[in-house]
Parts: C-alpha cells; structure tokens; sequence
C-alpha cells in the first residue's frame, strides 16, 4: 500500500503542476500600450517637469492625472522628431538611426515624403517603412514584439493609427506586424476626418487615401473619431478577456494629429476660457483623448481585470509648433515651452514625450523617475512585463528594459541616446528642424545642423530650454559627444545627406 | 492509510475530469462556411443535377471536385433569390419571410434599393439588415450563431463581402455580429474592383462605396482579390491553431459577383475553348474561387488539422442571367439551364445552389443527397457540429439542424420552404422576378405572380425547368400550397406590397 501512496502522490503533484502552469499561464499580465499622436509634453494637466505651466492648466485630462496617481511618471522619456520613426522603433527596439526609417512613409509606395532642397539631397533612407519579410524595396526587415506576444499566446489587438509602413508592401498591414485583430489600422499617417457626420473622411469622390477604415457602423453618427475606435477597442477585449486569454492591446489615436477639428464634446470648457478656435479645438482633442482611457481604465474595472492590465501611456513625438493655416496659432515654435521648437525638431520639443506605466502591485503610485527612455525601450519592457525571457530577433535591440528602473530611478543616469534626422521634414527650416542630429549622454545634449555644420552643447537639467550653447566652456564634453555620435552613426551606417555644390555627404561631426 | 487513499483517488478523479474537460474542448471540430458570391447552380465541373451538363463541361473547378470526393453533396440546396436575405438568414437561421430583409441593403442608410414601379408599391421591409441591438430603424435584431460559437470559446472569422446591413448601423460591422476578427467585411455588396493594380478600387477621387477594405499590402500589385482574401483568410488562422483554439472561418468572397473582371491567372483555358471575352472572365472568376478553395485544403493539410475541419461550401443565390451590357451575353434568363430564370428569381434557377458538406469521419466520400435543405439551417446545424446543444436566441429558428440527413437522407422529404420576394428587384420584370413568392412541399412547388395574381404548380422531380403548369391537374394539391403559403406569411407578418390604383394590399394566394 506505501509503494501505491507514492505512486499516488507523484501523480497528484504532476497533475497540480499541470494545471498551476495552465493558471499561470492564464495570471500572465494584460499590457495596454495607449499612444497619443503628435502629443506635447505639456498638452496635460499631468506636470512632467519641475513645475506646472500654463499649458498644464488649460487642459482637463482627469484620466491621466489618474493614471499618474496610480503609477509612475517617466519624466525624460523620448521618442523621435515625427511618427513613423518612432513607430517603427516601437515595434522592433531599435533606433530610426539604425532601422534607416528616418522620416513619416508616404500611403503611396516608393513615394519619398522628403522635401527638396536647393543645397542638398536627403539622406537615402527606408522610405516604404518596416516589413515582417526580406526582399522589400527601403524597408528595414525586423521581428516585431506583438509576434513574439501573439506566438507566445497573447491576444494582440491593434486599434487606429498604424503608419509602419506604405501600400503595396507588408508594413502597411497589422496582420503581418503581430496581430491577432486589426480595426483602423493602415499606411496613412492621419485621419481625413475625426467626425461620424463626415464619414471619417470616406466620401465617394472626395480624396480618401487618409479615409479612416473599418469604422462604417458610426458613419453619420455624431461618433467622434477618438469615441469610435475606443468603443471598437474595447468590443475586441470581450473575446479574450472571457476566454482568459492575456491580450496586449496598440490602441493608437489619430487624435491629436491635424486636421485639427474640434471635438465638441468638450470644446466649450476651451472656448469659455477664452481660446481662439483652433487652440479650443486641439484642446478639445486632447480632452477626447483623455475621455478615451477615462473609458479604457472603467472598462478594465467593469471586468475585474483592471487590477491585472498595465497601461503604457505614452506620445509619438512632440507636440506640433508649426503655426499658420492648418496649424496652430500665428507663433511657431512656443507650442511646447518650456521645451525649444515641437515636432520635426531634434530639440525637447519635438522629441520629449508624457510617458506614465501604471503597473498595479509593481509601480509604486504617484511615483516618478526622471531617467532617460526611449520609445525603442518598449520591446524589451513590454516582453518583460509579460514574462517572456527567452526569445529571438532577426534586430539587435537598441532598446532596454526599463523595469529596473521601478525599483532603482537612478539608473540609466548616464544613458546615451541619438536622434537622427538627416532629411529635410518642412520646406522652411526651423530650429533643429531639417537636416539634425543630436545625442544625450547624461544630463548633456549635443545637437549637430548638418547643413551650416554647427554643433551646439546644452545641460539639460540646468537649461531644458536648449538656450545656452555651452560648447566654448566645455570643449572636452563636446568632443566627446561628437565621437560618441560619429562612431554609433558610422556602426549603425545611419544614412546622411549630401551636398549638392560637392556631391559629398555631409561629414560626421568628429571629422568637422 | 485507507482514508487517505480514498482522498488520493478522488483528487486525481478531480484533477482527470478537469484536464480531460480541456482536452475535449481542444477536439472540437474547426468549421469553414466556404460561401461564394452570385455563383449558379450549374456553374462548377460537379454536376449536381441528374447528368452533366454543358455548363458543368465549360468550368475547371478541381478543387470543388475533391471536395464533392471527399463529402457530401447537397442536389436540392436552397438559398433566397439575392444576397442580403440570404446572408441574414443564414447568420440568423430564419427565413426572409420571418425577418422581413427581403431584398439587398444599400451601403447608405435608409436607403431602400427597391426600383420604383407603376402599378405597385414595394412591401415594407427592413431595408437596413440585421441588428445585433434593439430599436434601429427597419433591422431585424437577432442572435447570430458567430456569436454564440464566440461565446463558447471559438475563434471566429470573418473574411469578405459581408453585406449584412447598412453603413451607420450595427449590422455593417461584423465586430457586432460575433465575428472576433473582420477582414475587408463591410456594407457593401460587391466589390469596386477585382484587381490590385486599381487598388481594389481605392483611388482617390473615383467612387469608393464599395471599394475593399483592409487590403493595402496588394495594392498596386497583380494580387486578384479573391487571392488577397485567401491569404487574409489563412494567416488569420495560424494563431488559434497554433493555441489550439477551435475556429470557424466564413470565407465568404467577393467572386463571382459583377463586375465581371477577368482573373487573368485563369482566362486563357476559356478564351481557348471559345467563349467570348465576357464567359471567359466569367468562368476565369470561378475558376480563382475554385483555386481558393484549393489554397484552404492545402493550408489546413498543412497544419495537420484538415481531420478535424468541417468545410461547407455554397452560393449565396443563383447565378446571374441577365444579358447586356454589364452583364452576361446577349441573352438573358439562359445562364442556368437546365434551371429556369437566375438570381432574383423565385424560379429554381435564382435560388437553387451548389452546396457541398466535408466533414471527416462522419460524412460518407462522395455521397448526396436529394433532401431540401436551405441558408437558414445552416444556423443549428453549425452550432450541432460544434457541439453546442444549450443556447438561446432572440429569435424562434426556421431552419434544421441538416446533420441527421447525413445518416438518413430521405428525411426532409415532405419539408415545406417559403421564398418571399415582394419587391421590385430590377426595372424590368422577368421569369419570377419582381413582386413574387413560391412554397416547395415534398416535390411540389407553387409560385405566385404578385402583380398579376397568377399561380402556377409545378413537379420539380420531373419537370425541374418549371415550364408545366399542373394547376389544371391537381387542383388539391394548388390549393394546399396556396393555404400553406398564405398561412405562414399571415403567421410571420410577412410585408405585402400596395397595389396604388386600389390602395390595397396584395392578396394572400388563398384570398385570389
């Protein structure tokens, strides 16, 4: 009878062990990656620097001050000068110097979005974006983290705004990125219209290459676009959620790109306040996009899964400082004070993004570290977070696991990252706009024009405005930023421009 | 010791049901409803009828061919004369006559699609589709059987022309419909374009209501839709298979539906036999369906699970017999010989359809059956394939589970099936099109000419062109049907049109 008990029990603890593996399978973390489109750091109540400002004032957004309370702010977290860049960083942990997907792809293949310049040609770079297989004409092949989520049983869910990749090639389709459902999802880069009565933009013989896709239920409705893809993300949850599956869900909003057109749910508040329209209109963006995870957050507590779901909240680039017709304001470049310049820049401004992770049980609430990330960081973190350790990528990640960071803010301190934007974005230059570089070691910025060939040098912690050039006292600093960047640019063969008078490319900054 | 022995057994009894509960869930069968668009009766190498006809002779459909080798074949299989009444029935398990979308909704909401007449008005019907909620204008709300396979763990698909309800209602989006992933499904009826040179008819400034969604990684290639669709279709599946969720699939393509654009990888074999340039396109559409279909077999062998996937094949209404320009040749009402008339028809040439059951292990090879069988059983019999015996709807069920056929195919036999068409579908009228209905009892079939008040009996089994009008002979049997007929659609509130010199509405057949 003893030898039949061990039997048995050996039995019994293979069963248990079967079925605690099948539960903690089912225990592995929800992850919500919730990216805002062309968002600036000060575009929130949430303060992200040392102080509030006045943008932080004009604008209502309960729902992040939540999910600030609930967890933790990324003070220096960044991302590149526009969307695509980062986008593609995003999904594959690598840097738009590496990857060569320097600038936003155009919805048309080889359509290079590059402005022409009378001094120089752009730099060549992937201009049809990312791809999941080899062979594609200027596309960076990589393995993305949502197929190693989906591969590893994640539920993977992308909602609006894509932007990998242009028609006629692989990126242009979610399905081939990693995931398990796409709505919304496609090459353009905007929405044509945010508004149901409009059809978002699917209005026969009216221009529809940036017409918003999937979303015919709404069509005449008062559905503003930011409303429809929540209520879409959500419905996809239901599926998962009820058969205990983990998801990751990309819900990715159009909002707060132009056409910046007024969602009047929550203009009024803006207009009382005395705005003028357009600067009511982006805030009443802004306001729609906070409804948006205001309504996420309810959801994930109606399900009781809320307490198991981690939010990623993060920009895709600067907020735009463009002012003049379709833009915002008559000033350019004050959007996004105290930060220099907006989107397009490789200054604060067009690079510095919010980034709040609400992780319940881990993050400590109300908690914030103002150590250096980037947007490449989310495949090791997001993978992480799920518990997935082994793994491979045709890519060597730039990006790092910023879990660590949780525990310990203080490291990364010394952290060196380069932005790399060696095309021309807007016809007229702009401060760090066309043709820049630039590199942050520590609390030390350098910021190289490639066109007059000028390198500045700035202490970020002492002048977040980039106003102060400290390049004559601190000759050793700069030359060793200009090394640093010179040598990754060589290793990564980061593209560069040319001059048209020489025909040469611009030289690395260590060979000025 | 014994006690603890007993323990011991019913903890490993516990722990066995509940591992063995989650086996037998893995083993449920995957289920593929294969539906294609406008494809008649005769249009296909299987010669469904008693011999082979021309037709059958014209078209290379090899894959159809296997399947047919492989299961069973459906010779009396029905759906409604056109295609939203037949797609709502078939995801409803009602008939036309019940849920009252008795002709094709328009893209636009609150746009009836019925062509005005002289002499009559148009029943009132619910020219929006089907709703998943209540109280939206002229739907039919119901439960959907994607739904309930939803709830019940399966992964569910949607591929395709969906066309199940308007743009600005919930039925356009197949999302609300139970579907967990939608592909290119939308309101529209028929595609813009075939092919991905024209970008499946996205092409800004040309009309794009019925340009396909969600394929922009073919755009601009030679991709034909129906391939696109496929590969959609079969990449969506990779990941339940992979986690070994069960799925159903509803393949539903776009083929062969106008406009009849030539599948170029398929038209040389026709345009060698002869035909003209239109049949060869034709016949160059089905034969890209057939390939598809082939494309699916292939795939599921593949992944080793074609031994536990169920496939149905079908058409969603007869083949298209109207002659002229945009069309099919010269002639009309010919197309579906020995059949009489085509879609839009009451006659059997407008609601007769392939229909073609593979189910491994339960269905004979190469077996067939002569029992009537409609689109709205598919409904019990998918969720009685799937092994769902407890569910509840909305709605009370027309349709029968088909599954006990497969044992005993002579049930059925004496089963009576309503078409209700009472609208005016094209400008001109023809063979049993505009304002008409018929009733099939056993072998009888009676069709009643709304406009004229006229009914005609006839023998399907030996007279199945319905050129003999038995009335004279078999008053009972008329009279019978006429009863039967006027019952059921006094029962289910069926929409009569007005005649507008009287103001009053068409008869009943037992009030002539």
């Amino acid at each position: 009878m003893k030898q039949r008990n061990v039997v048995f029990c050996l039995f019994l603890i293979f069963f248990i062990n079967v079925l605690s593996a099948q539960k903690s399978v089912l225990k592995r973390p929800n992850i919500i990656v919730f990216l805002v489109d062309d968002m600036g750091w000060q575009d929130c109540a949430v303060p992200f620097w040392v102080k509030k400002t006045s943008q932080n004032n004009r604008f209502h957004t309960p729902a992040m001050e939540q999910l600030a309370a609930d967890g933790m702010k990324f003070t220096n977290a960044y991302a590149n000068p526009v969307c695509t860049p980062s986008r593609v960083s995003m999904l594959t942990g690598v840097s738009a110097a590496v990857h060569h997907v320097v600038n936003w792809t155009s919805p048309f293949k080889n359509n290079n979005t590059d402005n022409l310049d009378d001094q120089m040609v752009s730099a060549n770079w992937n201009m049809n974006g990312l791809s999941n297989v080899p062979n594609i004409p200027f596309t960076y092949q990589a393995t993305t983290f949502p197929s190693i989520l989906k591969a590893a049983g994640y539920f993977t869910v992308h909602v609006g705004k894509a932007h990998w990749g242009s028609s006629g090639t692989p990126g242009s389709n979610p399905y081939n990125l990693g995931f398990v459902v796409n709505i919304s999802g496609q090459a353009a880069g905007h929405p044509q219209s945010y508004l149901g009565e409009e059809n978002y933009g699917n209005i026969p013989m009216k221009p529809t290459i940036q017409a918003v896709t999937d979303l015919q239920e709404y069509y005449g409705s008062t559905t503003f676009l930011t409303d429809a893809l929540t209520k879409e993300a959500l419905k996809s949850l239901d599926a998962p959620i009820e058969q205990g599956q983990p998801f990751f869900l990309h819900l990715s909003h159009y909002a707060v790109h132009t056409p910046i057109q007024a969602d009047i749910r929550f203009r009024n508040r803006y207009l009382d306040m005395g705005l003028d329209t357009i600067e009511a209109n982006y805030a009443s963006l802004i306001e729609g996009m906070d409804k948006s995870l205001g309504d996420v957050m309810h959801y994930l507590k109606k399900k009781q899964v809320d307490e198991n779901t981690i939010i990623i909240f993060l920009s895709d680039n600067g907020g735009l400082s463009l002012g003049g017709k379709g833009a915002r304001g008559n000033n350019s470049h004050v959007q996004n004070l105290p930060l220099k310049a907006g989107k397009g820049s490789v200054y604060e401004g067009g690079i510095r993004i919010p980034f709040i992770v609400k992780w319940p049980g881990v993050c400590k609430k109300a908690s914030a570290t103002d150590a250096p990330i980037i947007v490449d960081d989310l495949f090791p973190t997001i993978l992480a977070m799920a518990g997935i350790k082994k793994y491979s990528t045709l890519q060597t990640l730039n990006g790092k696991n910023i879990i660590p960071l949780i525990q310990q803010p203080s490291i990364f301190k010394e952290r060196t990252l380069i932005w790399h934007y060696p095309i021309k974005w807007i016809d007229k230059d702009g401060p760090g706009i066309n043709f820049h570089s630039a590199i942050r070691k520590g609390d030390w910025k350098m910021v190289y024009n490639m066109r007059n060939g000028k390198t500045a040098l700035y202490h970020l912690k002492e002048d977040i405005g980039e106003l102060n050039d400290l390049s004559a006292g601190y000759p050793q600093r700069l030359k060793e930023l200009k090394t640093s960047m010179s040598d990754s640019l060589r290793k990564w063969k980061s593209p560069m421009p040319v001059f048209k008078a020489t025909n040469k490319l611009v030289p690395m900054p260590d060979e000025l």
